[in-house]
């Protein structure tokens, strides 16, 4: 445990605060003690109640690779010398608790979301471990645009599913930091502030200035405008139906789905 | 950017493999300019195609603590000096879109994923820097115990819901490190390989060897065990009617449900 400290500053904080996704790499693998390490910083997450409910598929094969890349709609998931895959696992559980003659109860709403959360805070240490090393990583959401044949191409059974991918590599080039929300939108006190609504119009602001800076003014919009285009219409709308084909979620059908009479 | 390293440990990777839950806290404040390191960090780390889904609110009133205590079953919720509240919020996002004439998409299970996973990446990244300024931290999945009751303290609106809280303050002890999974049961290569089941075996001779050390004898277990023993019964069965009932997952319920024919 280190000393305690009054300057709110230090190594890990300002490597925590220079993020960026990088989506350029290097064409140089990654020695395999850096991919140990990351993984056990993954490992040394908090895990709720000591399950563990995740599994992490690191993938170097350039053909798997560039499947990835086609099904996931980011080239650079066939560039990047490693892609991880973190996925949401509670079939191990099930593995675990059937040595003990139990069938383990992880079909429900609140153990999705353990597992998901576990695969995510896991997630989170591999990048920064990943950073520190001077590595780039970016996370990628797009493996869920066809999830099925993602699962198919990694043989992903039943009550695992791949929550997202990260590339991993040595950047190529140096993005600019996205401004994030002022502070005081988010992080409310005592209770939920609805009134810190206002700062999103400084962000506003904010988000136009960047944005008009770094296309030389081809994008001029605030985050707002943004946020309206993006989610004007549903997105990834097959995900509860291929959520609850792999085995999760199961509590959402209703009656006749369980095979119960209502 | 920091300069490429060969050897893959450093002060960040050393402090996040180092990782252990604090549940007893000096009486002692947290300086204002560490919380904002914190926060700050949480909002450095990567977030869904820029959503920043998540609202984070510190609870430091003590009646409020003596009752978030309470409702989940914490005592150290009461002891710490700040307790952090990470919801996942789908509600700002309406606000945004709403400012554009543009009702968000929000109610279905692929933005419940995105806004939980944005909320976990920035806790963990609050617990590293909480950690790098010599803090201790524990999540606290208990709020989901009586998360409707917490929702009603807190004042948490539709569309925002409380995925874990995170207690947070200066360490009173210095408990042991619980051994994680073997590296090569978690981390797979280039597909699932459910074959790496059998370091279960090994990872039970650790878990019974450290719990037999650490109570002296009076718990024997391994992880197996534990497993099947916590998992026996579903847990937390009301949280698929709570996040209905505050706007999520929407897409769950039935045709009746949603008022369509079937």
């Amino acid at each position: 445990m280190r000393p305690f400290e009054v300057n709110p500053m230090n190594e890990t904080i300002r490597l925590l605060q220079n993020h960026r996704s990088i989506r350029r790499y290097a064409p140089r693998p990654i020695p395999e003690e850096m991919v140990e390490a990351i993984i056990r910083s993954a490992q040394a997450a908090s895990t709720s109640s000591y399950v563990q409910a995740y599994t992490i598929i690191g993938v170097t094969d350039p053909a798997k690779k560039k499947a990835l890349a086609e099904l996931s709609g980011n080239a650079h998931v066939e560039t990047c010398p490693l892609f991880l895959v973190f996925c949401a696992d509670l079939r191990r559980l099930r593995v675990a608790a059937a040595r003990h003659g139990v069938e383990a109860q992880v079909e429900g709403t609140e153990p999705f979301l353990v597992a998901t959360v576990d695969a995510a805070l896991a997630a989170q240490n591999a990048a920064v471990a990943a950073e520190s090393l001077g590595l780039g990583i970016c996370y990628i959401g797009g493996i869920r645009n066809r999830i099925a044949e993602v699962c198919q191409l990694l043989e992903i059974p039943r009550l695992v599913y791949p929550v997202f991918g990260m590339t991993v590599g040595f950047p190529a080039d140096e993005p600019g930091k996205k401004p994030r929300l002022p502070l005081e939108a988010v992080f409310h006190r005592e209770r939920y502030e609805p009134e810190r609504d206002r700062h999103l119009d400084v962000y506003d602001e904010t988000v136009r200035r960047y944005y008009t800076e770094r296309t030389g003014g081809q994008r001029t919009h605030g985050w707002t405008a943004y946020i309206a285009g993006l989610l004007k219409e549903p997105r990834r709308t097959h995900m509860l139906d291929f959520l609850r084909r792999q085995g999760f979620l199961q509590d959402t059908l209703g009656a006749a789905g369980r095979g119960e009479r209502p």
